[in-house]
């Protein structure tokens, strides 16, 4: 199971590759939901979310040797961007599977990075298929993008840093899809501090996670239809989910339509930009204050990588949500 | 003239009340003009805008007795609600004189923070006379938004904490209306880094500030229709233009489809917002690369108060600009 140890050793690897993101405050905000929020805004991390801590956690972790066979992929976005940037910091090769329907700006960033891009179709093709026939063809190591242990272990560094800089917090609550980020930042936020709750967030669509630790098994869904393009994942990993059922109080959902309204109030009140992913942390909180009243809540921003086409059609009410 | 010292006093009244706004780097702007940047992100400044550092600094630098008949101000919009915001917080009331068709939210901003809001014709009517004459029947305190040392002071403080925390530079660019924040941080700037090159940042459409340096002798002109709302002044006041012509190297333009683009770029690749005037010196810097090439380049990126729907209009192009 995935140890502090791991998240210090991660951290020490990522000193001064990755961005050390601020934590922003807003009294606004705090008024609004009568607490004090404490935002981890990993959209202002290296290639624009969190992902990169793991992603570069894990190209390190490798040996020279695995490295130059290069490696490989799956992803429906900022974990493809994640290892295609620490690739190219390592000098190595990657490969990346990604849905044909990934957002624009994730596809080209990607190939921005130097990666070869392969797409499939994310309703009726298997990604891992995929991904594992080119490490069996190419000899190249496979990085996957939650249950993996030195992936889950850089993400749980923004969760040190949060606690680091915020000071002690009541609760913490982690943008979840396959479950990498919420295990690294339990593991990180229950060590520093044994009493903290720890919940996950996802989208109300989406929201296999919240069924698999209410039930106590792993819960698998169809592809979810949100906007969240980031927890579009069907099933926790099963390393993260041993993390996840002994250290986490519960699973929250927002709706996509709170998810907006969560994005616009980044923008408007905050001056940011938050991708839906991005933002499903903040909406759950703002969903849910009621079980927060009157605490110190550390909540991440995941990731701010959304074209401005299509902000505009989401917050614009053009591209409608419900 | 505004001395080293004032901006000093400033920094310690705003100590623990303004923000310590971020300096923000980018590797992609970076490669992308030959340059290193480092943008102070005064769009995180309470209020949203540098605005408030001046207000609060006038409204702290008044005796207990002159508070007590409150303070009246006239502004097209951040410096209004700088000097609202600065009086709730010193527990005195505010008037303010602002253009009828200001930003709805820099409007509602204001009346928020606890401001009685008076509304004039920006095309018609004198500003001026209508504060003064407030002030005259209320006997409360006049805070202009850029003639007047105690508010030149206050906007200084953040060139000093740019160069505190980025080191040397080359040269800074700020955005320049009526030339409070620039003669603020070039006394700041200049004194800190005596080889500095400071420049001033202005719409093209309206650019009497250049005309000014330019030509040693104040230039008026009619008040510019350009999108960078916090730069349509006439002409720069009488107390910066005697710091701008001793320590400012000149005065830069771009027009406003320049500014429409570097808020796009703050949006898609830095993940923040910019209003129009808080894009202006970063415009400025990418449509005059060459004369910064090689250099470390600090920029002001002034605030953020911008509505969505207005954003919108500029960056999808339904507004058009020129």
């Amino acid at each position: 199971m995935l140890e502090f140890a791991d998240i210090q050793a991660a951290a020490t690897r990522l000193h001064g590759v990755a961005h050390r993101t601020p934590v922003l405050t807003s009294r606004t905000l705090d008024a609004m939901l009568g607490l004090r929020v404490f935002m981890k805004a990993e959209n202002f991390q290296r290639m624009g979310a969190f992902k990169f801590r793991g992603g570069y956690n894990a190209v390190s972790a490798l040996t020279d040797a695995q490295r130059a066979s290069g490696v490989v992929a799956f992803s429906s976005g900022n974990h493809a961007q994640a290892v295609a940037l620490a690739a190219q910091l390592h000098g190595c090769r990657a490969t990346i599977v990604m849905p044909h329907d990934a957002p624009a700006l994730k596809l080209a960033a990607t190939r921005g990075y130097g990666a070869e891009v392969v797409l499939y179709d994310r309703y009726t093709q298997d990604r891992a298929a995929i991904a594992q026939a080119l490490v069996a063809e190419r000899g190249a190591a496979l990085i996957p993008p939650f249950d993996h242990l030195p992936v889950m272990a850089g993400q749980g560094t923004a969760a040190l840093e949060l606690i680091e800089d915020a000071g002690a917090l009541d609760a913490l609550i982690v943008c979840a899809g396959g479950g990498g980020f919420l295990s690294g930042c339990a593991v990180a936020a229950r060590h520093l501090l044994p009493g903290i709750r720890v919940f996950g967030a996802e989208p109300q669509r989406g929201n296999d996670m919240q069924q698999s630790l209410r039930s106590g098994r792993i819960v698998s869904i169809e592809v979810p239809r949100t906007i969240c393009d980031g927890q579009q994942t069907q099933a926790v990993g099963v390393q993260p989910f041993e993390v996840i059922r002994a250290l986490v109080t519960d699973v929250l959902t927002a709706p996509d339509a709170a998810v907006v309204e969560a994005m616009r109030f980044a923008f408007e009140r905050m001056k940011i930009v938050l991708e839906p992913s991005g933002a499903s942390a903040l909406a759950v909180l703002m969903r849910h204050r009621e079980q927060f009243a009157g605490q110190r809540v550390g909540v991440t921003l995941s990731g701010g990588n959304i074209g401005l086409d299509r902000f505009i059609a989401l917050v614009s009410g053009a591209e409608p949500v419900d």
